[in-house]
């Protein structure tokens, strides 16, 4: 049996190769990875949008499930068979964002899959720090999708949701949907901004209230909503400059605004009503442990339908045709790569 | 002796005329005013900037000291001859904001001074509930200067500053300083930036850090003075689009951005930075009882230095030469206007 592995070797390459399976070093910890998600990052990689970041030839792949192949010298947590996920950040431990016990936005932050090796392989050596335990009964493809779930969670612990307040999520892709599912859990009112039709669809099957941009002006579906205060939060998912306006004029006053999307570029922002109407606006970016614990646990007691949000299951084989098909939009709304090693699937 | 007051009566006017004493009504109190500070609203005012708010002919002023005159019927809680304050606001109790315990920014605002009728003569009659009371032995002059100082103290309790933690003033006028000497209060290290030579003097003369943004560049002057992390907690009270950059790069991780300046259009903000350091912006508008409590306290225990902040102070009828010395530029930090009826002066 060899093992294989996804190299990114340039925009829109990947290759299925062999990959060399060496023993975990000290403080490492050998995992056999069962499947893969496939998530926006990704598709921005092969498009060839971050190779400031991934120096081709690279592994990608971040959001996974596995089991403990191998665990190296010094490894004492942690047994061949054990069921874990990766959350894939190491931190310098000595920048001021570490000091000040922020690590998982260190300053010097190694994202695998990103800044190193990542998933898409058979076989993945990761430092044991970054391991968290899965329940034997949590099946490993609904797993896969702890990773998007830990960012959900962060994201709403970073808005601090009471029940009962009422929460916009204005963007309906992967990441607005499962806030929209966390937020909801947490017993927000929750409604869905998104213009796309099958995006819509999706939320809507899963019990989400939407509103379409493009057919109702947002802000006076949130003043009905809301019998007129406004919303308490606004979580910002679009990355588009509508999504911005959208989310600060749908407010109540002293409303919390989650910056959840990536802008790269500078947006006009309408800092009197923030003034006005004391708003908070909170940058959120990835997960902290606690969130990944969480995002399991919810996955766990059925708090996320995890199966409603896998669209397919593609081969390690047939890894550029998922990623076509989500570029395309034909991919729904979660793929995940089958990485086990040929013959082990049964187990 | 008649009673006079000063009447805005459209732009760069403000006339002396004698007015009517009525005695207060139901829930209402009579004040003998003693001093008005004249604030950068009162000259928006004057500029006829904010002339569909106040209507001419309106009585402005709303930061101010005084005595308690005479008592309308049912007001039990004070008593001729009591030193007070005004906390300008009265709220409709029934909006989104009040029912959700914001009354200080409620959606239908009534502000004393702009919406209605000022402090800018010598006998002002208000709703019971807006007094604040004044320890005797501040002095009223001083004491003119609890209204700038409560909005001082809300955006420093916005921003929930702690003992030890970095403050970077963006903008040096009177806000910007008292907010500097509030947080200095709290044991903040605090550093003021202000492009004019004249606030830097002030600021310097009371003991303020400061930065020249025109002569070293902020973010390297930030960097320095915070050894490479930032600042935790950045006000911005310039009102310019350059300050709200220099507040948002100014940030270290998880950093806190108070929205103190009034920005009337949209500014284009660094939202990516927002995301990457996981920072936070809050609005800040106006202050609260507990506001307008703190900061007589911090007068009454001389932690503000009234005195140094005061440059001047004109009687009632030189009021035009007073605001034509604050648009100019000449006016110093804070003039106040002596609104007691003559010859009570000596009381």
């Amino acid at each position: 049996m060899t093992a294989q592995r996804i190299v990114y070797t340039g925009a829109r390459t990947l290759a299925l190769e062999p990959a060399e399976t060496a023993p975990p070093q000290a403080g490492q910890v050998r995992v056999d990875v069962a499947f893969t998600g496939i998530c926006g990052t990704d598709l921005h990689i092969y498009h060839g949008d971050m190779d400031g970041r991934v120096k081709p030839p690279g592994v990608i792949g971040h959001e996974m499930s596995g089991r403990v192949a191998e665990v190296g010298p010094g490894v004492t947590d942690w047994q061949p068979g054990d069921h874990v996920t990766v959350m894939p950040l190491t931190s310098c431990g000595q920048c001021p964002a570490c000091l000040a016990g922020h690590g998982h936005i260190c300053h010097r932050l190694v994202f695998l899959g990103i800044d190193a090796a990542g998933s898409l392989q058979n076989s993945w050596t990761v430092p044991a720090g970054t391991l968290v335990r899965l329940p034997r009964q949590l099946p490993l493809d609904h797993a896969a999708l702890v990773e998007p779930i830990a960012v959900a969670v962060h994201d709403v612990r970073r808005a601090r949701i009471e029940p009962g307040e009422q929460a916009l999520v204005v963007g309906g892709g992967p990441i607005g949907l499962l806030i929209a599912l966390v937020a909801r859990r947490g017993e927000a009112d929750v409604l869905v901004v998104e213009p796309d039709p099958n995006r819509r669809a999706v939320a809507e099957s899963l019990g989400l209230a939407t509103l379409d941009p493009g057919a109702e002006d947002p802000a006076e579906g949130v003043a009905l909503w809301s019998r007129g205060a406004g919303a308490a939060v606004a979580f910002e998912v679009s990355g588009a400059a509508a999504g911005v306006t959208t989310a600060v004029d749908a407010l109540a006053t002293r409303g919390r605004m989650v910056q959840v999307a990536i802008h790269t570029g500078p947006r006009e922002v309408n800092l009197h009503r923030f003034f006005w109407r004391e708003l908070t606006l909170l940058g959120a970016r990835l997960y902290q442990r606690a969130d990944f614990e969480q995002a399991v646990s919810l996955l766990a007691e059925g708090a996320i339908p995890a199966a409603d949000l896998i669209s397919r299951v593609e081969p390690l084989g047939r890894c550029s045709q998922a990623f076509h098909a989500l570029e395309s939009g034909a991919g729904g709304m979660k793929i995940l790569i089958d990485c086990r090693a040929e013959g082990t699937e049964a187990r």
